[in-house]
């Protein structure tokens, strides 16, 4: 891996601690664990390959639940006619200000204008109405990992790019009910996909009306408190309705011969989670990740004392070979030009989960020293036991810092009664404000502008005994507890 | 998976002979067998969840192979600065009539052009000489998957379409030997890649100085021949030299501390390879996919006679558990709407390897048909030894596609002397030509304006006995056996 900083200068010295800039601890941890470079491109972004090996993770772990509920992955078209967004205006007007236009091929100009996939919808939609006649077409269930261009005006790694890269569902049903059915399905699976394997807590539910995707009858997502207090928008789900289906003329002949406008969903998560991964778990000695989706789960380092590399490392190399036989990401780091504090420092802002130093003391004793990344525990272990004990460890690392996550979430979730209380927890607290409110758009335009706290979501199970209160807005009679927080 | 033929009709009635018309046959078999669509922008295809899950394949088992030797994955963004490719005149050249260029973002007219990549040594330049500064952090070894716009005057689906996906490495060393070393190492590991999962032989070699790519000092390529007798180039693999990196400013400080330009490869495959797999494989019955790659291996028929819902199917179930279980790739289809021989020429058009068919009849005999696909064998196997047969049975399958083609391959390779036996095969029978060459690009561009015919690779290893002959164009004394082939 190629490594950009001074090799003489301590490795953790320059990180700005999270306290003081969380923005400016954000971008160094980015640069430091190399995950990432700003490319020379206004707004994008070089995934490098630490970082993306994170992201293969995250491909390869979704992909395979993607499948397991039956969908199949697909590849469409970069490239989509102006003519083809201009069909939905309000998908149009929603996308517009954000899409990069090709104009020439070649050397000649182009006589429509072609739009650099902002998402696409616009584009399936064209292609399902060629390939869906009849109800036994249906469902279709395809999903597309590809990248997507929206020219944003403020940007940040992983967070808002004006390139970046994501998986889209696009599935196409015969009733309302099963496509609302796949959409929730979704919904839940992107949440225990998030909490089990980035081990991020979320909060689900549907979105505002305001809120919504561009075309969509009714958006669901899973949204996180980042560890600064402020809410990510984690994934989410669309029910498109029959709205696309009429524009695009997506129709299928029913079981009983009538031709039907068909249902549709769409739904996504895209390398924004490599970002969420940084800002929940990540400490002012680095990043913090998640054994499942961790490039590299466990490094061994040799302590280089006297002649190490005879005494030492040929027991290391022993050890790499057994944890990798037992289907762990091990990495040996027998560098010579780096010391062993400068070893450990580089490998916690890189977030390993698990340490093993090896010394010759250790080798005498015939045990080494485990330390986690997520606790800073240390712990002796017996060679005998290791290979057994090591996998072990990495599941209480993954469930503890679930744990971890949860405890914090909680803490940061406030119910609120009052508007006085709802401003002045958002001006002193952050984190997420559970609050009544009437369902009216006047309220939430009006908190946003005041507080620049928005509606998150609108949790799908109220407590039905608890919701009725009053909006905390307005006052008036309302069933619906919603999260409000300030939001990336 | 959705269909789009009237289901009343027999499924393959419409396919054209391969022999009648090759080019029509093979569009039919895309569309049939459901690989890809034509996308509503000129020269774009939709690959279809069919086609995908080939292409998934492929990625799986080289993406195994690149990493295992050494390789990591990143991400460089998709627009690519004017400026960036005018550095390079060369290179500029080669690519600007082929580039579709974004001029707008959201309403803003850009100050710049930005090129959709073409392919990504300007870019990756650009960032590389930011990340190496020292003999330390070379070599660089890394691969992206990725997708690629060129702006193509005349398309085919797979074979050559204004975007298709592709992965290119790029890597980067502190000397000449070590490049070429790594060019020739990928150029081998792409060899046998194609031939062992993908059953194609290849020949492989050196290109001309005229068919080189544009910027590179040298190119290798794989090349095999389709069943209508052209070449299709595979794969290709670059030794850049020091071209990019005077370009690109990509310096090293070596052990000695003086500042070096560093040496560069880059090599790639593309969806091209599932063009190349349907003109070597398939017959007028459709696709014929090698077992490694398919989607699906096996198809179990239910022969539907009776009350075969409840006498047949539970048992055709167990088998389909009991093949899943042995890691194969099995499909069940149960559909009523289809009789078993409708469904038998569906799954032939699809390519799938191996067939199994079980009736009443089958399991009173406690045994099943089994039907290969390449050479359309029957055999009876018994119910108890069919989950261990059924792994050698497509072993022997992928085994025996790659020897056909290979006895095709050897047959249609003719060694010719004289420049009116190039001419006069070249008319009558297609195929690769092997001929002495002497080396000069005047013979060369003759050649191609009189035949069609260029020169596809100069093997690498020539027979030093055997390999001095006269250049089969001008009569000098020549070297170097070439193969000659008109190409795709």
């Amino acid at each position: 891996m190629e490594r950009e900083v001074n090799k003489n200068e301590r490795f953790v010295t320059q990180i700005t601690p999270k306290s003081e800039d969380f923005s400016k601890w954000y971008v160094e941890i980015i640069r430091r664990a190399e995950l990432a470079d700003y490319a020379p491109i206004k707004g994008m972004m070089v995934i490098r390959p630490y970082g993306y090996a994170i992201w293969e993770n995250i491909q390869y772990l979704l992909d395979k639940r993607i499948k397991d509920t039956g969908h199949s992955n697909a590849y469409f078209p970069l490239f989509i006619p102006e003519s083809f967004l201009e069909k939905e205006t309000e998908h149009l007007e929603g996308f517009a200000p954000e899409v990069a236009w090709v104009t020439q091929g070649g050397k000649e100009e182009l006589e429509e204008r072609l739009a650099v996939r902002p998402t696409s919808e616009a584009i399936i939609g064209n292609m399902y109405a060629k390939w869906i006649k009849s109800w036994r077409d249906l469902p279709v269930l395809i999903n597309q990992w590809a990248n997507i261009v929206r020219w944003e005006k403020v940007t940040r790694p992983f967070l808002r790019t004006t390139e970046f890269l994501w998986q889209e569902g696009h599935t196409v049903h015969e009733t309302l009910e099963e496509a609302e059915k796949e959409t929730l399905m979704i919904l839940s699976l992107y949440k225990e996909f998030v909490e089990s394997e980035l081990a991020i807590p979320v909060v689900s539910g549907s979105k505002t009306e305001r809120e919504r995707f561009a075309g969509a009858s009714e958006t669901y997502a899973i949204e996180a408190l980042m560890s600064d207090g402020k809410a990510l928008q984690m994934g989410t789900s669309h029910n498109l309705g029959q709205h696309f289906s009429k524009v695009f003329n997506i129709r299928f002949e029913d079981k009983n011969q009538n031709l039907q406008y068909a249902w549709q969903t769409s739904w996504g998560v895209s390398t924004r989670l490599v970002g969420a991964l940084i800002m929940s778990h990540g400490d002012d000695s680095g990043l913090k990740l998640p054994p499942q989706v961790a490039p590299v789960q466990i490094v061994i380092v040799p302590i280089s004392i006297g002649d190490w590399k005879k005494n030492v490392l040929p027991k290391a190399r022993d050890i790499e070979t057994q944890l990798k036989q037992e289907g762990l990401r091990v990495e040996m780091d027998d560098r010579e030009e780096f010391t062993p504090g400068w070893k450990f420092s580089e490998w916690e802002m890189k977030g390993v989960p698990l340490r093993i130093e090896i010394g010759p003391r250790d080798i005498k004793e015939n045990k080494v020293l485990v330390v986690r990344r997520d606790t800073r525990e240390k712990e002796s272990i017996g060679l005998d036991v290791l290979s057994q004990k090591a996998p072990e460890i990495l599941k209480n690392i993954q469930r503890s810092m679930f744990k971890e996550g949860l405890k914090f979430q909680l803490e940061n979730t406030r119910k609120v009664q009052s508007y006085e209380d709802l401003k002045s927890i958002l001006e002193s607290k952050k984190g997420f404000i559970k609050a009544y409110w009437c369902g009216h758009t006047t309220c939430e335009e009006k908190i946003k502008e005041e507080t620049m706290a928005t509606i998150r979501v609108v949790p799908l199970e109220q407590d039905k005994q608890k919701a009725q209160g009053k909006c905390v807005c307005c006052g008036k009679d309302s069933d619906a507890m919603v999260y409000f927080a300030k939001a990336y």
